[in-house]
Parts: C-alpha cells; structure tokens; sequence
C-alpha cells in the first residue's frame, strides 16, 4: 500500500426529501446569506426551486439569486458570481444541480475570496488560501463534485478555450444533499454520461501503476459493479429509487478519493476528454470519456496486462485465460465498450463528430502546448495523445 | 437503501514515518498547547514517544504529559485528565495508543470543555454541545476510534462498574496518523482481539434488519474478506508491512460509518460484550467479542436465514446449499468461529473464566436494570440476553 492522505469532510445527507431540510443545516452552521447558484431553468420547472427557497426562506436564510451554471463552466461566468458574491457579502455558495453548477460554485467562492485571478489556480501558477464555503443538493449523478476536492473550469476569454481541472481541499463542500427521487427526470443519455463519468472516476485510480492494494482494489471493484448493475435498472427504469440511490451514492465515493487509498491516480483519459469537450462545447463530459477510455486502454493495457486481467474477472466476470492472459485483458476492455454502447453512450470519436484535423490542436492544448506531459504507465506527449485519439476512430 | 448522514471529517496521514509529521500537522491547524496522552510505558520503549516528543518539540508545540490511560478506559481517569485540561489552558488532546488511549483522550475533552458530568452523556441522559479537539497516532488496529464517533468509558466510581458507549460528532478526531509499523511489536494476541474487533464493527452493520444495500454490503464483504486474509497474514508474520496495512485502513473504514451508509446498525453483541470486559477487567473487548459473537449468530440466524448465507458465500467462500439454507447459514457461523480459533481467539465463555453465575447480573446491567431493551432483528431483554450467554458456554 502506498502512503496516502484521506481527508473527505463533507457531511452528507442522504435520503428522500432531504433538500427540504437545507435551510435549517445552512442555520445549524450558522450562516445567514447565501448564493442560490444553479444551471438552466429545470429545478424550476420541477418545482426544486421552489422548495429550496421555502425551506431558506423558513430558516431565515437570506439569499442571492444566480443561475446561469452552463455545462462546462465558463471563467468569465464564474467572474460575474465572484463580483456579485463580494458586493453582497455572500458567506456559502449553495449549488444546486450537477457536477457543472458544483464546479462553478466551487470557483465562485475560490474568486470572490481571493484578488489573484482564478485561472492562475486552474493552471497551477499559485495556489489559494481561502474560499467561501459551498453546499450542494445534488440533481445529477456523475461528476462526484459533491464530495470531491476538485472543479473544472474552461477558460472563455482567450481565443483558444481552455477546459482545466483545479483542485484543492479548499473545495471540499461543507455539505451535501443527496435525494435520489432528484434523479428521476434526467433524460437516458444523461443518466449514460452520469454512469460513465462515475465509473472513469474510479478506473483512473484503478487502473494504475501501483500494485494491488486489497481493500481499496475490493471496494473500487465494488463500486463498478454496483454501477454496471444500477446504471442499467436507472437505464431501463428511471424511476427505480434503489437503482438511483445506488448510482448516487456510488458516484460520491467514487472521486472522493475512498478509491485511490494506497494506490496511484492518473487522469490520463479524464485530462484527454477535457479537450474534447473544450473545444466542441455540445460534447457531453461522460460521452466524451466513453470514446476516450477504451482508446486509452487499447493504448496502455500492454503495461499492465495483469491488472487489465483482473478487471476483466472482477468487473465483468470474465474467466481469465491464464495462456493468454492478452486475450482477457482485450475481453474485459471490449466489455466495457459494449456496456457504454448498451446505455447509449459513443464509443467511436466520429460519433461526437470531430474530424481527424482536430487531434494536433488537441494535443497540444492538453500537453499545454509542449510544457508538460500526463504522467501513467509512460508519460503522455503530443504523439502519444494523438496515437490514442486514432485508437478512438 | 435507507436514509442515512455520513460525516468523517477526520484527516487520516496514512504511512511509514509519519508520526514525525505530528508536530507540523498541529501547527498547521493553529494549535500551541496540547495534552499528550497515552496509556502504559510501551511508546517509551518502542522510541515512539521520544519521536512524537521531537517532533512536538521541532514545532514549538507545548504539551503537557498525562499518560496512564488503562484498557477499558475509567471515569475517574477522565476526569482527572479533563481538570489538567482546564487547568493548563489545553487546546488539543493528542491519543498516542489504542482505542483505550484514544476513548480516554476523547472523554477528557469532552469533559474539559463541560461543566456537566459526563456520565450524563454516557447514559444518553444529556448532550455536549462542544468539546476540545482530539488528535490521534494509531498503535493498534481494532477500535476504529481512530476515524469514530463514539468512545466508551467504564464508570469505576460505583459500587458496580458499568461500561458505556457515548457517541457524537464532537467524538471525531481532528486528524489521526496511520503507521501500520506502529503495529509491528504487538503481541499475536492483541493482533488477534484487534481482528476480532474490526470485524465485529462491520458485521454489526451488515447482519441487520434492512434489505440489501447494494454498494454498502459490497464494501463490508470487501473489508471482512480483507481483515479475513491480512488477519492472518500478520498473526503469521508480525512484520508484514502490507497485511499491517491493510488491518489498519480497514480498522478505520470499518467503524466511520461508511459500511453503515443506507443499513441499519445494532451493536447487540458490542452491548453484552461490554458487561464481560465491564465487570471482568482482565477480558480483553475482543476476546470477549469472539465468544458473544457467534452465541449471537447461533441466536439470531433464524431471522434472516438468507442473509446469513449471504455471509456466508461472500466472506468464506461457501456455496449456498438451496435446499438447506439454514445449513449453510450455521456453516458461515462455524467457519467464523473456526477462523477466530485459528487466530488464537476464546470462542466460549468458559475460556474467559466467568462463571454462569455472572450471567443474570451482567443481563442487568445491559438492560440497565430493566430501563432498556436492545435493538435488533427482536428487542433483545434480560432473558434473551441470559440465552444469548448460555449460547456461549
């Protein structure tokens, strides 16, 4: 086991109907203003909104109103929030929807407490000290955002957007909300991406370089095979409470950092895709990663062919062929690709419709233009992101 | 799965050589003044106290020494600790040791901070509203106190001594520093009783009245089968470095509530077994675990037939005998008796030496005098328990 820090403060409150308690937890820690901070118009249409306001209004919780989070979150929209937080002496940013109105508010209160500029945090040129406090009430399984020390941003003001991950314990939100029910009007192809993006959180920690390490490689396993097993009932039935509670859950405690206890954690596919959906914004973050990954894997299980094996027995039940352990490595990565092909999901790059001319410009924004490389099995150049987005044709 | 609140804040620095951190890691939270508890003479021996001392020290943290904490951990000791506390102005108690050094440090600081006896709080009579901060270096895995809410503490001010757990999030220390090398020199026995204890956190959530909860049951079965398999690994061979590890961050996992999430957790075997090691000082809380735990299954299984094969199949590997499902769960129970005899544990209350004599008594106490059932698959009262114990002999 490697050495390792754990620190996962956020509480969770889990369970139906919990979003109807938000305004007496934010009252408990003894906040009084607050940002109401969410996407587009949905938990008004489903009436989310409504019963949030009710329940801070209730608590005597005074609070500014901002919607407008857009999938992949935009700096210049996290700047306005900032502005609006400091001009009302905002104490916590309640986010209220999925990963992209948790990352945006995380980004808020990471601005507006601090005069540096954000990106600088985004492209590891400094480092914060301070942030507002943030709380979520999760619409949307998938990004783990809830529990997670990480947010992501894209970067809209210079010509070439540019979509990065910040990460820091300052981002750990205080509290989150987890009402499955929340999760039942979410279209299939969203549920998809969610399923996807929860599993990649933790084949990125699983998948790696380290050696076993047998409790947090039991509970990773358990985690995506509870995924697999819920994502398809959620698929097929939307309305299945037990199917959501499961996916919820497990998506929090994938990028938690539960799943990276003792072992390495690369986000080779993870840092790839952000390019993907950087530059063609209707991309969706988790169809973008069930093109990638496969493509990744067909790139780098030859390090490992061990561990692609076991991941092949654990997770879909292949028997291992222990004369060409090669050919089970390939069965479970074709697996994969079919269980995201079986929910909806690409898994060919000319699905989401970006032509082969894209991959150099790709390349080169995800290596930060030469200046770095993504470490893994091997450490990722130019040429080696290029490779892996053929394997995705 | 059932509604639940997860919260386990506490920092965890997991690794060799970490305790040399301590005094940094204080510093970094603005703390100067702290109580260095811990229980015998053995971290001087070992050198860990010199290191802890150094490292304090290195980062002008001021401690006061007040060592002697005892297994089973005693109110008057408590109180004693909490009067210095108040006395020299301390911020933090830091537990070096076990779960009796770290219970004991988590009552102090409880008291400390209250004017009201804290044995209100254990007999659920009144709740703290505050607490000093707690801190731990692990020397043991077992209690899980580590990462956990809740302490137990033996009243030796009364005629008859009675042993209680006391649970609240003020209970869960700040951070905690993991070194499985810490463990090294224990003795096979206390390995063992260690064992028995990590399980039994688990197995108290997982042999419950709730339906399955897919991730969580998931998880405990990844965590009994790893303590299963390192358990025995380090009985073997004291200096195995991974299967020391790996007993540790299952200790912590297995009682911060995590296997917990959506389940519902009854400690019926913990509360009789707190009337062994209560009223019998010398029976260490597993030993005693080993012998109540099976006489429990022997009682219980009947309720729950299925889940008990459950066990069964997933910890030790037995097939499900579908036409006989009542064998297979009795074989899970044998197979669990089999392996804490394996490990050097008591299965039988003869072993402890307490006679049937003690029997009604220690039903008493555990109803406190008849004030209390426990909870579980039945209401468990005087006469259950005495069943219970007569399953033991």
């Amino acid at each position: 086991m490697k050495d390792f820090t754990y620190y996962a403060p956020t509480k969770i409150f889990f369970g139906v109907g919990e979003e109807k308690k938000v305004g007496s937890i934010i009252s408990s820690y003894g906040y009084k203003k607050i940002m109401l901070h969410y996407g587009g118009g949905s938990i008004k249409k489903t009436g989310l909104y409504d019963r949030v306001v009710r329940s801070l209004e209730a608590a005597g919780i005074e609070y500014v109103d901002f919607g407008g989070a857009e999938p992949n979150p935009k700096l210049s929209h996290v700047r306005k929030g900032a502005g609006i937080c400091r001009d009302e002496g905002i104490e916590l940013v309640l986010a209220v929807g999925g990963g992209s109105a948790i990352d945006s508010a995380k980004a808020i209160s990471v601005q507006a407490a601090n005069d540096e500029d954000m990106w600088l945090y985004a492209m590891k040129k400094a480092t914060p000290k301070k942030a507002l406090k943030t709380a979520t009430i999760l619409t949307l399984s998938a990004s783990g955002s809830e529990m997670s020390s990480s947010c992501v941003i894209t970067n809209d003001e210079r010509e070439a957007w540019l979509k990065r991950g910040f990460g820091s314990e300052l981002n750990r939100p205080l509290f989150s909300i987890l009402n499955p029910e929340l999760t039942y009007t979410l279209p299939p192809y969203q549920t998809a991406c969610g399923i996807v993006d929860i599993m990649m959180h933790t084949l990125e920690r699983y998948l790696t370089k380290a050696g076993e390490s047998a409790l947090t490689d039991r509970i990773a396993e358990s985690l995506l095979k509870t995924v697999v097993e819920a994502g398809a009932k959620a698929i097929e039935c939307p309305e299945d409470y037990e199917a959501r509670a499961q996916l919820m859950w497990a998506g929090s405690l994938s990028h938690n950092d539960l799943t990276a206890c003792g072992r390495d954690y690369f986000m080779v596919s993870h840092q790839i895709e952000h390019e993907l959906s950087g530059m063609y914004d209707y991309v969706a973050h988790g169809a973008g990663l069930a093109v990638v990954f496969p493509a990744w894997c067909k790139y780098a299980y030859k390090y490992n062919i061990p561990r692609f094996c076991r991941f092949a027995k654990s997770v879909w039940g292949i028997e291992v062929d222990l004369f060409d352990m090669e050919k089970t490595a390939l069965r479970g990565i074709e697996a994969t690709e079919s269980f995201f092909r079986s929910i909806g999901m690409p898994t060919r790059i000319g699905e989401l419709n970006i032509p082969a001319s894209a991959y150099d410009e790709m390349a080169e924004k995800c290596t930060n233009y030469g200046e770095r490389t993504l470490p893994g099995y091997i450490d990722y150049g130019k040429k080696e992101i290029i490779e892996i987005l053929k394997l995705a044709e």
